[in-house]
């Protein structure tokens, strides 16, 4: 383990992050609050030369880093990311409590959207800006976004590996910094498109810009306490109904599109699994719910945002879905394990791996009937290596032990099970709301520090997928051999 | 797939089956229910003179079974016996309605004991005996239990490791009939020293049997509206909780007492992980709980005897413990997936199953840190073959499926999550009570015809460990080559 280096990595993103605090300063300015964006500017400032001198006293003897290192680096980056990013909040005295202010802010890099803001709109220009801003740059990964604005060496893809989601990450290109720029530019046109046409619906511009980096991360921090259910207009709704879901698509598909491969694009059976995961819950919902609502066309409407909502792990939402029948609710439950898309910037388990688990206990199955037969997975219509099925099975074992856990610390406090669990499930998945006492129009503010704390490590445990975080405290990383 | 030994040999233990019903037949005589021990003969009768003509039609040519055949002989002599094991009730009137039947003897088969009985003392000695008797042959397995008082064949180890629960089913002795035999010798054993403890705690002998033949079975089925809290007795109480957790001991290690090996039985690391398990969960919840009973004596007392209850499925209780903290709930619904050890009678993931997923999650992470290094797991200073760690990891993820749509399917009905989730756990895991509107003063009476015949599959799909049960019904099973 080249244990300079993975230090030193976290601090070099940490000098861009401090450039990064530039934007919500610039925001505050905009809206007159001076104060705000002083505290942004300052925090920034103070974090750059902070990081300059932690770099001096680690400087690594070399910068070879293997796999391991960039587990490493991924998990330390984004506790100390949350730790800063927490800063401003705390300093303005909009989250006066530092717990609440990190809660909020590993939320927002983790694009989980779980709050414990209980008056949003009393929050300042500049701070609704950062905390909405984190998402879109979780969603798509802090380190890539560094590794595309400048060159982080040949060992990148370690890195980036370790960043994105999903149980195979391939490069789109054969350099790991050209892939990076690349998912940037087609991520940041996304975003920017969003923004045009909730603008044309006629959303206050800086509303557009919360609600796209929502989406864009698929995090789900709104500026309205009532989520996208403020916005009283079909179209508002359904715009964000459709980009939710094409953010929860990898985002390797847009490449092909982008390269003109849109055959190979279609083909995809994970687009297309996710897609018809998608329709049929919708479906199901919408039959279950129809008589709460007048219109068949409002009742599809929700039933299309709260799923798209949730399968993505974004977590906004336009009606209190706590309110629909147990059958709809727990299919909501369910699909919050399911998750979005591999490589998309969405949380939950990815539709790939659920597919990769369905193949692998088909052919264990099948085994029964044939001892003798020997059959190699296909996903994608390539060969799945052994290692990756082993992999998979294996992080599902170690996902529902993270869940089980942090259930069980989370149960200590006054909540009953509903709550606790779907608290856990919805920061481990990186939704945001639950059921109960912590749905859509409630908020965490009313849990422990106990529950808050582990709920934190919930979100970091499911953005970065439980591997990192692992590898960060176990001692053999620190141990000098 | 030898298709006619397939259904030729769940007709033969039908006939076995047949001869069983005389028991209750004898109860009634016993108690002065003459009507009710009719029913009872008669429903023997047909079924021997209808296996009989059943095995004629479908005589096979060849005896010869493999392992895919022991698991669908497993899963239809299942269905079979629970259909008929049903009959009784439905024609004494007791339980008037079929699924309602049904649904209790395959809780009971099971060894599940969930009930739809909402007037248990208005039921007749003879149908409470035959309720519990089907935990007693259920718990070891009725395939077993033939296969120790008759010849089934070379082949019929096949049909043990089918129908004996855990990852990995050994005989003890070379010849798989004399392990039947030792198996069922101990088991018997135990069960009458258990009526004996009890009958000295001054419990009518009537009980004593109803209540040994739940803890053996690690069923839960009680003659009692409050279970094992009618007696007010703490000897009684705490006889029970030892017989149960002494029923969710491997039975592996009966074997090594009886043949002197003792050290080698304490040495068992699953044995050890199993009461570490009850003892740190009973301890967690005598805590939680201890401002709620008078003396300390009480509290544990309570504590140990519902963790004995759900660790080891068996779902006796002798306090409401829906009332108890959410802490202690959570801590319950988290014991009733673990379950007991592997070739014991009870349900659940088992014991050494869960070592092998926690040892096979802890050499991934390893691996991320040291990827040249290959490691073999061990178990109980076995080299574990990397089939079994494999299977298990894939049995684990068909479990949580399992587990995930039967929940989706229960949740149609008007309950809650709460009652839903735990509604199917604790069929699933074969416990019985739940929580909520399944908790332990109430039953699933309430439920609809869907729920019920949902949560009587998932018992079968538990207790079978889900593989025979999908086997059974698979169409390759049935197809002509």
């Amino acid at each position: 383990m080249n244990r300079r280096m993975i230090l030193y990595m976290p601090l070099q993103i940490l000098k861009v992050a401090a450039a990064v605090l530039l934007l919500p300063a610039l925001v505050g300015l905009i809206y007159g609050e001076t104060r705000h964006a002083l505290v942004y500017l300052c925090v920034g400032a103070a974090t750059f030369v902070l990081s300059v001198i932690g770099q001096r006293v680690v400087k690594p003897w070399t910068k070879v880093i293997y796999a391991r290192e960039g587990f490493v680096i991924v998990a330390l980056t984004w506790v100390l990311m949350s730790l800063v990013g927490a800063l401003p909040f705390v300093i303005t005295g909009d989250i006066p409590n530092y717990v609440n202010a990190l809660f909020e802010t590993m939320s927002g890099f983790t694009t989980t959207g779980a709050s414990i803001l209980t008056d949003i709109p009393a929050m300042s220009h500049a701070n609704l800006f950062w905390r909405s801003f984190t998402h879109w740059l979780g969603g798509m990964g802090i380190l890539v976004f560094v590794m595309a604005i400048s060159n982080m060496g040949d060992r990148s893809i370690h890195i980036m590996r370790a960043e994105i989601p999903g149980p195979i990450v391939g490069k789109l290109v054969p350099r790991a910094r050209e892939t990076a720029k690349i998912l940037y530019l087609i991520y940041m046109g996304m975003t920017l498109l969003e923004v045009a046409l909730l603008w044309v619906g006629k959303m206050p511009l800086f509303d557009c810009f919360i609600h796209a980096f929502g989406s864009a991360g698929t995090g789900g921090f709104s500026s309205q306490a009532a989520s996208m259910g403020a916005y009283d207009s079909a179209y508002l709704q359904w715009v964000v109904t459709v980009f939710m879901f094409l953010f929860g698509v990898n985002f390797n598909i847009y490449y092909l599109i982008l390269v003109k491969k849109i055959g190979q694009a279609v083909r995809s059976t994970e687009l297309r699994t996710y897609a018809a995961i998608a329709v049929i819950s919708a479906a199901a919902i919408a039959i279950n719910i129809r008589s709460m609502y007048a219109t068949l066309g409002e009742t599809v409407r929700h039933a299309a945002f709260q799923v798209s909502s949730i399968l993505t792990t974004t977590g906004f939402s336009t009606t209190d879905f706590d309110r629909w029948p147990h059958f709809s609710r727990t299919v909501l439950v369910l699909l919050m394990f399911v998750g979005a898309s591999a490589g998309s910037t969405g949380g939950g388990l990815k539709v790939s791996r659920v597919m990769i688990l369905f193949k692998s206990m088909h052919r264990e199955i099948m085994r029964l009937l044939h001892p003798k037969s020997v059959r190699s997975l296909r996903l994608e219509g390539k060969k799945l290596d052994e290692t990756v099925v082993h992999n998979t099975l294996n992080y599902f074992a170690l996902y529902m032990l993270c869940f089980a856990l942090c259930f069980l610390v989370v149960s200590v406090d006054q909540f009953n099970i509903e709550t606790s669990l779907t608290a856990t499930a919805a920061c481990f998945n990186n939704i945001g709301p639950g059921l109960g006492a912590v749905g859509p129009t409630a908020s965490y503010a009313g849990m422990t520090t106990l529950s808050k704390l582990t709920l934190t490590l919930a979100m970091l445990l499911g953005r970065l997928e439980i591997f990192p975080v692992l590898l960060a405290v176990a001692p053999a990383t620190w141990q000098r051999k």
